[in-house]
């Protein structure tokens, strides 16, 4: 591509430096914003800054936050010693969505994927132990993806945790409500035969 | 959705104002920067700001340009004299692309669509018709979107430039190269067999 501003140019370049936005996405996006008034531009730019700078790390649980501690580990209402373990903030965000969970998080930043580089080490898991260990943690809840990553990561934690004594469980995989039968993949069938419950507890409030 | 952090909501907020980011892209986007160093979301802020204050329109052709004249009007050795209409800048540097065309750009800025509410005022026409009636125009391509939009503002345009005794062409409409002629919608093949050239003619150097 030729540009002919160098302006134009370096706003492309480091707008197509986000994931999946390409050469022609950036351009299209960045000729949208010289159209519409600067302030656009400016509020969206300021916001972006601002919470780059900004944004803090929940200390207890990793989520996002604007201050220390994050408004979920901050609410007395939740049950604290019921720990929900997810990879991403955008997990909590769902599981909030549903309003069916009343405990408390505990966000990874990822799985253990030794292809993409990521171990142990990168992620939030020795804080977890560490709550565990200190008896703060009566259930563990496992709620990543079904992944080989997120088993692995699930695994990893389960064993670091050895016999504290207390409940881990994973949320329920089966059949999504709404689903037709015939077109589940059959690992997901089985499972939901499997792990089948009893039918007066078959009938969720969601 | 529900945020957990006032500052990443404003951030998701104002990136999904862009056109085709949804807020569940646009919250990919921004966690995607928080993982990111600084730098990044830094350089992303000031690109945008210094294009979107800074970036000029070449006062001749009416091109995106850093300077008062774009580079291709200030050119002395382009053909000031063979002017080619289009819609966008983008249309620009696809032409530029091809290094087919020697002569100059005159960049509409859009084109005449009732129903999106842009009329002939919006759009740089008059500019375009003064410079025909200067007597410095010899050729006008028109080279719009084969849409009724386009054909709508190339027909337009062709009316207020009046008899100047100018010459005016429209780029060929025809089968593109590579392309299987089975698949070609029968307009374009209709209008490729109306409008046929020399076969000594029909070997492009592109």
């Amino acid at each position: 591509m030729e540009f002919s501003s160098k302006l134009l140019e370096k706003a492309v370049t480091e707008m197509s430096q986000l994931p999946g936005i390409g050469k022609r996405t950036a351009l299209r996006l960045v000729l949208h914003l010289l159209r519409q008034p600067v302030e656009q531009t400016t509020f969206l730019s300021q916001a972006l800054t601002a919470m780059r700078e900004d944004v803090k790390n929940c200390e207890s649980c990793n989520n996002i936050a604007d201050s220390a501690i994050c408004y979920i580990c901050a609410n007395p209402k939740r049950d604290h010693a019921l720990v929900c373990v997810v990879e991403d903030i955008r997990d909590v965000m769902a599981i909030e969505n549903t309003r069916q969970f009343h405990g408390i998080y505990h966000v990874l930043g990822g799985k253990i994927s030794p292809i993409d580089g990521v171990g142990p080490g990168q992620l939030k898991i020795a804080a977890l132990v560490d709550k565990v260990k200190a008896g703060k943690v009566r259930e563990l809840i496992f709620a990543l993806s079904p992944t080989m990553e997120g088993d692995t990561t699930n695994f990893y934690i389960y064993k670091q945790i050895g016999d504290s004594g207390i409940i881990t469980s994973a949320i329920a995989r089966g059949i999504a409500v709404g689903d037709e039968l015939e077109y589940a993949d059959e690992v997901t069938l089985g499972r939901s035969i499997l792990q089948r419950v009893p039918f007066e507890n078959s009938f969720g409030n969601g």
